[in-house]
């Protein structure tokens, strides 16, 4: 059982309309907030040679991420955290809150527990007006599928290359961009923290009457990487915050926004890499069934 | 290094307003939201002997009673689970989701991951008009101490007393009541959830200027327990969840809430039972420094 299996059978309970996007939507007042949560342990989520500090800016990253692929503002953080020893908990909080300063957060409160492995828990809070909402739903046949940066840097940096380091673990929430996708009026977006390929999957998953093609030559690969791997890379490897979204042609470029056109949304269901099914793998979190 | 020395350390990064209450509480529009998160470990939080049903309702209850507590109403709750094995998911979520809808909550969202323990974190989203918000500050000499139900059951629950395991472990967070006494006008309020002691110390460091003072002979005590270890578990007890508060004298009773007066707020410092200083201990989680 994989992490979307378990989301399907959660998605039987609370409604599956809650359980496709990175966030939750919901409606206050004349606003709509977004919401998201996310889970982090030291032995699956933060490579070794990590900081407290950088710990705590991780964590709070990908909980923007969630935030800006909605092309919502972050308002306001909570930090959870499960400590094997306690004096971790500064650097860690001084991580989330510089990150959250960065991207005009507020971290505003948390919970603290004793843990043998360390586990951060941060949850997200954002504000978007409800005509500028993005979700994963929403492609349609003869978009672009664009996305922001260069995907794969973040695994180019777990495997070695040390020009990535920082991309991998002192992630950059795409929040402006997420805000300016939102306002052209972007049909679908997600950020691609599991891998692109997934990512699209996953999109084809939100829209299952359209296709996604995309071409390998219009794909930016990792510096310093050689080419095939560079490719592998790019369309499998985890731990990028890039925006993955689609839009109509006349609504491209987008001022402000660093991206570049990977491939376009067909009629015919289905993803495809140069005319070919994308393989589905990347990031996937993984449960033994019986022990 | 206990939770509170923990705190502190947070406080001195985010500013000790927002780590004072069982909330966060910040402005959207024309009402105050406020914002909640508890970690929960499958060893030190969920006694031998639950469902992963009974696990999910707790979950959800102990972030439903934060919200109460400010006299807010519960809106949204996340659920992000580190599972031991994957199928637990369901009946946890199945759990949480039943407690949202006792309570008038919307369970929205979450994440999941593999954990060797399970650990459950709930987040928790409430909403109040700022007039009507309940803090740990704010306290008046002369006031009226007072709380809901009876303490120390859940405690006797877990000490082999049956007829209050259910109180262990199906906890029923007082929304309506934490409601009404916000609308009553209250001074204080907060959860008794690591026990009554250890929570009259929290409201005397919230509100430094003056003093609490209970009477034994006011206290509640679990029914079916022997009179001193009844009158131990209801000062070190902890896993209630009940409200405690204090408001002016004619502000009391209030309509639809089942209190009692267990004593009275002071111009001393201090937390005193029956005149003598109580003793400073209840549930705290403990870190060991060095492994």
């Amino acid at each position: 059982m994989d992490d979307r299996a378990l989301l399907a059978g959660v998605a039987a309970i609370i409604g599956s309309e809650q359980t496709l996007d990175d966030c939750a939507v919901v409606r206050c007042d004349s606003r709509c907030l977004v919401l998201t949560t996310d889970m982090l342990h030291e032995s699956t989520d933060f490579p070794t040679g990590m900081t407290d500090w950088q710990i705590g800016w991780m964590s709070a990253a990908v909980t923007i991420s969630d935030i800006a692929s909605m092309g919502a503002t972050p308002c306001w953080l909570l930090l959870a955290a499960g400590l094997d020893r306690g004096e971790r908990l500064a650097g860690i909080t001084a991580g989330a809150y510089a990150c959250c300063e960065r991207f005009g957060c507020r971290l505003v409160g948390g919970d603290t527990d004793h843990h043998e492995e360390l586990t951060v828990v941060t949850t997200g809070i954002g504000a978007v007006m409800p005509d500028r909402v993005v979700r994963r739903q929403g492609s349609r046949a003869g978009d672009l599928i664009c996305m922001t940066g260069v995907p794969g840097e973040a695994e180019a940096g777990l495997h070695g290359f040390k020009q990535h380091w920082y991309t991998l673990i002192e992630p950059q929430p795409r929040v402006a961009e997420g805000q300016a996708i939102g306002r052209a009026g972007a049909s679908a977006m997600m950020d691609v923290s599991d891998g692109l390929a997934l990512s699209l999957y996953d999109l084809q998953t939100a829209n299952p009457s359209v296709g996604y093609t995309i071409r390998s030559r219009l794909l930016r690969r990792p510096a310093g990487v050689p080419p095939a791997e560079g490719l592998e890379l790019a369309l499998f490897g985890g731990g990028d915050f890039e925006l993955l979204f689609t839009c109509a042609q006349d609504r491209y470029p987008i001022a402000g926004v660093d991206a570049t056109v990977i491939g376009a949304v067909t009629d015919q269901p289905g993803v495809l890499l140069d005319g070919e099914v994308l393989e589905k793998r990347g990031y996937q979190h993984l449960w033994h069934e019986t022990r």
